[in-house]
């Protein structure tokens, strides 16, 4: 069985979006299973001195147009939220409660909270908003809101972003085919060849 | 006559310099002249908080694997030189030096600096090196290397880099077709579809 295709994203990430909207089609074309790994970039980001992209000089008006961009030309819907960015602790620790005891589900959660927040204008930084889109899914709001408190899934929370950082994850999207690691939604065609040609 | 692609880069940019080996295909399939325009960075650097990208904790380590491989994907010749990164005071000189005397022959002495830096790891910040890369094209060695100190050319220069600045630009390879501003060589797929199809 060949490996999964690892797929790192911050829930704040604009072009994690983006490739959370398109990795899964990929995956299905290249006969793949999809490993979804949500991480907290903050840490990283003191690391590596960077800042959200949007609030850079220059840089922020850039992007804003690079996204909208982006999104038109894919034909995915997209508004930059207010706030942006937020804090994705709440939808972080949903989604590892949800995976370690239905991990097929669990991408669908991700994608809803995604599509929550960079489609609906939500702030999935708030558990009750959180809690609302795993309840649209079907999940029990009180099993979520308990989980969101727990501290067995706040350690599972700390464990997955160690792991990330331990494989080298610094940005979002930051995906890893066959060994080979990928970073940005602009990679996602190499990512696709990769797979389908094997390595170059 | 439709607007040229104005093409904005940094010598010591090794994205700058993969964008420099493919634009003149892609403008010629899309029937547009270039304008090729070396800045400074540094003074932008500054502005953004942004180091050169080899130098940055994890994302350095990442940026040297994803040069050699989007190198390869591209087949074109390519290591990292040592030094890394230079200052590119002296090619930029020459550059606008020629451009203002032969603006057809100035991109093919850029994408020669480029090749010497990227290709045959000669140090381009030595004016000896930018010197004798132009006299290999057939420039009079004595005429650039005055023209690498003449006040005229350094005012040029810093004419340009406002230029440029006052343009948004913050980064290498940036590219303006019709208006519109694309960043990085994993925009030239856009900036080609931009040019195709029009604005979408």
């Amino acid at each position: 069985m060949a490996d999964p295709i690892e797929f790192y994203f911050d829930f704040s990430s604009p072009y994690g979006y983006f490739a959370a909207m398109r990795i899964e089609a990929l995956a299905a074309r290249q006969q793949r299973k999809t490993l979804w790994r949500p991480i907290l970039l903050g840490a990283v980001f003191k690391l590596t001195g960077q800042q959200p992209l949007t609030t850079i000089p220059l840089k922020g008006d850039y992007a804003r147009r690079d996204l909208a961009r982006t999104a038109r030309l894919w034909a995915l819907p997209f508004r930059l939220p207010d706030p942006f960015p937020v804090a994705t602790v709440a939808p972080c620790r949903a989604f590892y409660w949800l995976n370690d005891r239905d991990p097929e589900a669990a991408p669908a959660l991700a994608l809803a909270l995604y599509q929550a927040y960079f489609v609906a204008n939500r702030d999935i930084s708030d558990p009750a908003v959180t809690v609302a889109v795993a309840a649209e899914l079907g999940h029990d709001p009180v099993l979520v809101g308990q989980a969101l408190n727990a501290a067995e899934i706040k350690a599972r929370l700390k464990e997955a972003n160690d792991a990330a950082l331990a494989r080298g994850v610094f940005g979002s999207p930051y995906i890893i085919a066959d060994g080979e690691p990928f970073w940005g939604a602009d990679r996602l065609d190499q990512v696709e060849q990769w797979l389908a040609r094997g390595p170059w």
